[in-house]
């Protein structure tokens, strides 16, 4: 049998954790005609993931608290992007503001999505080269971090410790030291 | 400053999505000492990830209606762990019910959090080798699939398009594919 999509007959809004996410009810209908009235999925700001690099190969990472997680992790600059502001923007924002750096040079590796099952989240990868420091972070208490750099040998022994362990950090670490995946985003062309 | 982990002061469940996941609101202390009554956070259950390769090198890979995504999208063999199941035992589960294939030889890549922010979902990811076809797939009207193996140069070109565009997937692959994380897995000790 081809695949189909399902059709959405109607969505409603059933939980709202003020701008952070939200939980929508879908009633569907599958392509076997069979309807569910409640599927639930989890809708979120779409947000931008960045592997920024110096010139010999060092990258920079935060160490932050984070509550999802529970504990303090190893992970790379990160932030939502504000309603209609472009995702190259974001990125540059967020760099800025969270590190005090500022990327002369940088590259799209994909927009990817968190989970396709229940979860929308969408990230904006990038990868920035040719840093400088501009200016200090500016972080409020519930975004305390610590900013340093660190080898790509570093980074797999904090993989291999636990301490970084964030799917999305992993991705576009592994993406970008990937020879394979090199010029992957060169020719990327996804936007899901 | 030193870093600090917040204090939960208390949680509550305040939706809940059947056994698909749920909303908790979290009262918590700040390090600062500032208190916030509700910070929201998704629980889910954890579930597992396999990238499923052939001694030539191809790739088992399903084609998929996803509805978090809302397209048909290329993706690996993953599905949720089952209360109290060992991980690894959910994989071998999932791999046989979803394509029909059994694997001699498994590696556990390690296991990481979806989103450190707001969603708990952890991946347990491996590679699965030594593959064998020993029945059908089962699958009901909710979780139709094509089974097929692809190689690497066909995944990149699924990546390029956009099709192949769920984060975990590409984290798996972007992993088990470069060569200076190879090894990685076998001192692998993280367990968020």
């Amino acid at each position: 049998m081809l695949l189909q999509n399902w059709t959405t007959l109607s969505s409603s809004v059933v939980f709202q954790a003020e701008h952070w996410f939200r939980v929508v009810r879908d009633k569907v209908k599958l392509p076997s005609n069979r309807i569910i009235d409640d599927y639930f999925r989890i809708e979120a700001p779409e947000f931008v993931l960045i592997y920024a690099r110096s010139t010999d190969g060092r990258v920079l990472v935060e160490r932050q608290y984070k509550h999802g997680l529970g504990k303090i992790t190893t992970t790379f600059p990160a932030g939502f992007i504000d309603t209609g502001e472009p995702p190259i923007l974001a990125a540059k924002r967020e760099l800025l503001e969270e590190t005090g750096f500022r990327a002369k040079t940088w590259k799209h590796m994909g927009t990817f999505v968190l989970d396709g099952t229940r979860y929308s989240g969408k990230a904006h990868c990038y990868i920035a080269e040719d840093l400088e420091q501009v200016s200090t972070p500016i972080n409020d208490d519930m975004e305390e971090l610590e900013i340093f750099f660190l080898t790509v040998r570093e980074l797999h022994d904090s993989i291999a410790s636990g301490d970084l362990c964030l799917l999305p950090g992993l991705a576009i670490m592994a993406m970008a030291t990937n020879p394979m995946m090199n010029d992957l985003y060169t020719v990327i062309k996804n936007e899901p």
